[in-house]
């Protein structure tokens, strides 16, 4: 493993203080939340970026420090522990709230005004106290998810837990935990105690592994006792597939790729077997009140999505989304937080109706989409073909994004995909935040694009999103120390390179105090000549 | 270099013939036409796939062979040798046109229409003999382009023809000789005798290199001198940064990342130092008239696009845009084809106004974008920040995308940097192609979809965009052959899987003949009874 600071060389972990009355009228205390500083040369003033890759140098197996004791104890002191969303409605700024108020760069009553809406949540399981909590919702940054798990072909526990943390590191804003094989319990006790980033599972595959694989033999008991198992140990958010219903398997049979999600057919096949209605959707009040007990948020899942373009925007994707809008507002009514989950494989024409009809039908409630992929024909390289669709269903006003790697469809993903997938789904989010005009998002791309053009080469590589991938590829064609300072690239050579064209350019404008193109245009004699004696300037600079 | 078989297993080169007249009433001929035609198992009909691979197996030395002599010889028989803009407005279908349509699959006399409008074109210079001719316009298939060319830093004549072929293997339409290094003549007559693709060039640079790399030595005689040679030659299309204007040089003074464009940033000197508007624009009829004796096609530079997101849809860029639109009216006087070159940087809500600007202004001349790069955060990854760009630019109506490699900003891309590059980009058009409802685009998805859900694992690899990374990372999980016959990957593992089950319903409504979702909501407690006698069916089938 790395670690941050040879991941992110010129940047340091920094806290900015926040200081918060843990209840009403309760104790005080001062929040410190995380913040990656990197350093400018130049006299550049430092950036400071969101940081999603928590307490660092801990023994996994003492876990992470408990950042939220304190808060949950103070809140127990008042008789009730409600969830986010509760106290959200009773005017109620949560140090939950304030935290991610200081890692958005908004006002806490906003956060709080967001979640009462139901416009935005905050995963955040009151047995979670390791949690550096975030807020997920269209009014603030896009956020991703990293999928890990081990499975019954492979992969062990510290696999796991070593993929949370690589996914954190690269930018990960949560984690889902899918493991199906053995162990899922142990394994999921590591990967939260160890987690700075909520964690979601979908609690059906362990009800399955309980019940010997066989979807048919699941019952409500066994799925009830496993969500309080998972309560219990502190999972963040629950993928529940409540909206498969009955009379919507059969749409999916003329489908060219009939139901992809593992949580949709395994409830399909349950509905069929016993010719009764999915067991999630009749007990559903009854998972309210035991996710509301521990305010774990839902993610209703999209059992239906499509699993292929020809199959995208179909009659049974969007019966069950309009199923999904109607447990959006029951789980409102016991106040526990709810996210959709969303396709998939849709084409780009189709994308924006999954936003529109979502909007319409979930009352604003966040999105959460896989991709879309927006072509089927690429395997191996899916990551590329979702984070198009998912950077355009950010844009459009997905909350969430969850990954794709490069071996979807093919094979589990190493660490090496789980990087490329990260990577991959931070761009689409980043560049969702530009189009949506987030307030802290071109500031990033305007350092960047600067140190590029003032030739500052460390400072490009160290604002960059993998900066050591950035240096690597600059080292291959010009690894000479000098030209990280020199005023050209590889690229055009030094005999002449457009940025410093540009340089001369400006530099002139300043040194005459010329403001406006009238007045440029004016020097303009001026400067012919003063080229023309000059020569080439910038020839001198390099190696 | 890997060839054809190697690359595409389970896949063959085939022709598809089509009887023509040479000229109007000239000899008769049949075009012999590429494509990939994939093989499939399961009683699958093969699918013939779009092809740019060239003839394969021929010394580099001897060049490939010359499909278009006879064409041009009988073309010179009737007197004179036109421009295909000049046949197309005259009603005439020219070999190349034929050849075009059987690639696309559509009508003859709708390539003529779209070329006639201005709408297409079809770059063939009448010396590059070796060409298999191919459109670039909105209502064609979108092309993608991908840049090569060595550097006074680095590269050989050897690796630029080896890019060529590995560029062209993996799916570039056009590619592009950007070498501005030592033994520029030599490199492209390499080139040019071995492509198959269109070749375009930025003659400023070899008139740069001629003057001894100073911008302001350039004169209107060397720059003309050259335009000549690499007609002769046999070069297909040529940038021209006939629009960047002197007035327009001070409008980027104050822009975040000024002037990122070589060819701008080169003109913007040679005006700047002499202060005189620019020669290629005072020049413009004559280089159109060179260009109309060769058949050369205009791709009007955009020497001021944004090098940041800061700078996107500035006065300069569409300053710029507008005088393309003159420039490229001025050469339809002439017959002389032209697309008009784009950005650059542009974050995703400021895309569609470029698109929008430019069929306006350019009177839809083929629009021919680099990405657009969606933000500026992730160098080493700007294939993918750019193949998100361009998969929306390329769905709005751009004709060809400029491929973007991972090096870029950072350095010379190597072998894999190109199919990284290449691969992106075919993404990025095929996404565009589905999105604008291409009657040939969706049929290649839905083949690989129906392989995937019917476990033909081989086909799957075989219809891939890149075969041989999609079965190398099958292979990592689950390498034994036995997998690539299993109902099951491993994703979700033996136990349990989506596809499946659902290919069970389907079986079952296909045998009961139940057509409609009433019929098979009846059939629904026969099913249920009958999954419950045969237990987990596809158990049977795990490896």
């Amino acid at each position: 493993m790395i670690d941050f600071e040879t991941a992110f060389p010129g940047s340091r972990k920094v806290y900015e203080p926040r200081a918060i009355a843990l209840t009403p009228a309760g104790p005080q205390a001062t929040l410190q939340v995380p913040m990656r500083e990197v350093s400018l040369s130049g006299g550049e003033p430092s950036l400071r970026l969101y940081d999603t890759s928590g307490p660092q140098g801990h023994d996994v197996r003492g876990g992470l420090p408990k950042l939220r004791e304190p808060w949950i104890e103070a809140r127990r002191r008042t008789g009730v522990v409600g969830t986010q969303l509760y106290y959200a409605r009773r005017g109620e700024v949560t140090p939950e709230m304030e935290f991610i108020a200081v890692r958005e760069g908004l006002p806490a009553e906003f956060v709080r005004t967001e979640v009462a809406r139901g416009r935005a949540i905050i995963p955040a399981n009151i047995n979670h106290l390791e949690l550096e909590p975030m807020i997920i919702g269209r009014n603030f940054l896009v956020k991703i998810n990293a999928n890990i798990g081990n499975s019954a072909v492979k992969s062990s526990i510290e696999d796991e837990v070593e993929k949370l943390q690589w996914a954190t590191l690269w930018g990960a804003d949560t984690v889902m935990d899918l493991s199906t094989g053995k162990n899922i319990h142990e394994t999921r006790e590591w990967i939260v105690r160890n987690s700075a980033v909520p964690i979601g599972t979908v609690p059906i595959y362990q009800a399955l592994e309980k019940v010997g694989g066989s979807p048919e033999d699941l019952t409500w008991e066994v799925y009830r006792d496993t969500l309080v198992e998972q309560c219990e140990q502190g999972v963040d958010y629950f993928t529940v597939h409540a909206g498969v219903l009955l009379r919507y398997v059969p749409m999916t049979a003329r489908r060219l790729t009939g139901i992809v999600s593992r949580g949709g057919s395994i409830l399909a096949k349950w509905c069929l077997a016993h010719h009764k209605e999915n067991f999630l959707y009749t007990h559903y009040r009854e998972i309210c009140e035991i996710m509301r007990a521990y305010d774990v948020s839902f993610s209703l899942g999209d059992g239906l999505r499509p699993g292929s373009i020809a199959d995208a925007n179909d009659e049974a994707q969007f019966a069950e989304l309009k199923t999904q809008g109607e447990l959006t507002k029951i789980a409102w009514e016991y106040d526990v937080q709810v996210m959709n989950e969303g396709p998939g494989h849709v084409p780009m024409h189709l994308i924006k109706e999954n936003m529109e009809k979502q909007l319409e039908w979930c009352e604003e409630a966040p999105f959460y989409t896989l991709g879309p992929l927006t072509t089927d024909v690429a395997p191996g390289y899916d990551h590329i073909t979702s984070a198009i669709g998912a950077a355009m269903i950010g844009w459009y006003g997905t909350a969430m994004l969850c990954y794709v790697t490069p071996k979807e469809h093919l094979g589990l993903p190493n660490r090496d995909d789980v990087k490329a997938g990260v990577i991959a789904y931070k761009i689409a989010a980043h560049a969702a935040d530009l189009a949506k005009g987030h307030p802290r998002a071109q500031v990033w791309d305007d350092a960047l694009s600067k140190a590029r053009f003032d030739f500052r080469w460390e400072d490009q590589f160290n604002l960059a999103m993998d900066p050591i991938t950035a240096r690597a590829y600059h080292d291959e064609t010009l690894p000479a120390d000098g030209a990280k300072v020199a005023h050209f690239c590889s690229m055009c050579g030094p005999k002449f390179c457009s940025m410093e064209l540009t340089q001369q350019v400006r530099e002139y404008a300043a040194a005459n105090k010329l403001t406006d193109v009238d007045a440029l245009r004016a020097g303009m004699q001026e400067k012919s000549t003063e080229f023309r004696r000059e020569g080439e300037i910038y020839v001198k600079e390099s190696v």
